[in-house]
């Protein structure tokens, strides 16, 4: 994935706010992108860029700066262009997840440029028609203006994610309970349930199958069995004894 | 959707910058989200919020501010809490993606709270324990810091595409050519190259089937076919009279 990710170019044209600049390279660096291209860019670098980096200022010190966004996209043999208004003469629209997976195919040939257009009203139509796709990201048609660091963070997001699927941290397993202990609690339960008079084996109705449901649901774990008998043993102690002070 | 959509509760805890808490209603309404709960904000309202709000000011009037998690939370049937970092007494763990479905189906029972800590060190484990799932966002394990608003762009998107598909606005689609006028073209094409002696009859490569590959990609529109066909019939006025100046 490294090497795909190492052609994709992000690309900020004109931006107004060095803010955005620094909130879109950490952005990019959450998902594992690197490789910064701003043209023309209105105050760069700036203070706010690097407060807004936060901690990918790496990517900042390596952005290239260009004059134009022709010299931005040379060499790319995929150029995505980002457009939330639907254009007259645009080619193929795809959402930001198919243009994802479309870009990071690409990126197996050669680099492949990402274009975001300035704050106020994008990229123009010459500059989408220099771009081989156009991509949007679904959004509230009413309110479609997503911040431009946000809009590099769902593309991205989305490139990761056509990368490398969106597998995840997941808590520790712990050691499951095996069948027969299962099994024994429930025995148990059923035991102690009709000690206790909740349970009347004459009319259960449908107590035990519920909580059988309940507790398969959860998929228990062996001291999770433990803790539940633990319990039972001393409602157990309490109905032959009664309570102790 | 809509009606999902207005289950959704998004809650952040003890947020420390007002211009996140804009921006994160910004991202929200983007997506078609409007119900924010902010628990005990460290500053709001704040002039930083509104500006970052954008058009969405709206989101932060009518966000509600509440003392504890446990209120912000009371009604949901799920709640859901934003871990970047591996807990080790999570229960289940899930993918945005997967958690804005299992939102988005239980949004159709009643409301559904997603939580995002706070931006330094996200959810404590106590809160985490208070949620029925646990959320991660898929991110480069060196750097896994998304800004909080980028977190909430990141869940609203997914809570939107999975509401309403990734559907997106399409360039008009203008009149496509049929099968004879597409075919009319290339035997056009193939007389012209030939007059042009750039194509030899006799040993014809593989020119054709290459041109024909390009434009079957393209699928062309009538008045495209027209527009070749208008370029071919110049090239073979200059052929039969030479150019004229």
């Amino acid at each position: 994935m490294s090497a795909a990710f190492d052609r994709i170019r992000i690309v900020l044209v004109a931006t107004s706010h060095p803010g955005n600049i620094g909130a879109a390279a950490r952005a990019m660096l959450t998902m594992g992108l690197t490789r910064l291209v701003l043209v023309q860019p209105k105050r760069f670098p700036d203070p706010e860029a690097t407060a807004m980096a936060s901690g990918a200022t790496a990517v900042l010190d390596a952005a290239r700066i260009v004059g134009s966004l022709d010299e931005a996209l040379a060499g790319c043999v995929l150029t995505v262009g980002l457009s939330a208004r639907p254009r007259e003469f645009a080619g193929r629209v795809l959402p930001a997840r198919a243009a994802a997976a479309a870009a990071l195919g690409n990126a197996a040939h050669g680099d492949v440029g990402i274009v975001f257009g300035g704050e106020m009203s994008g990229l123009s139509n010459d500059e989408l028609a220099r771009c081989a796709l156009v991509a949007t990201i679904p959004a509230n048609a009413a309110y479609a203006s997503l911040n431009l660091a946000a809009a590099v963070q769902v593309l991205a997001y989305e490139l990761r994610v056509a990368a490398t699927g969106d597998a995840v941290w997941r808590a520790p397993r712990f050691a499951p309970a095996a069948h027969d202990e299962v099994e024994a609690l429930f025995a148990h339960g059923e035991r102690t349930l009709t000690a206790m008079r909740f349970l009347n084996p004459e009319r259960p109705k449908r107590l035990l199958p519920r909580l059988r449901r309940l507790f398969a649901r959860a998929g228990l774990e062996k001291e999770e069995v433990n803790i539940l008998r633990g319990i039972l043993a001393r409602v157990d102690e309490l109905i032959v004894r009664g309570p102790r002070r």
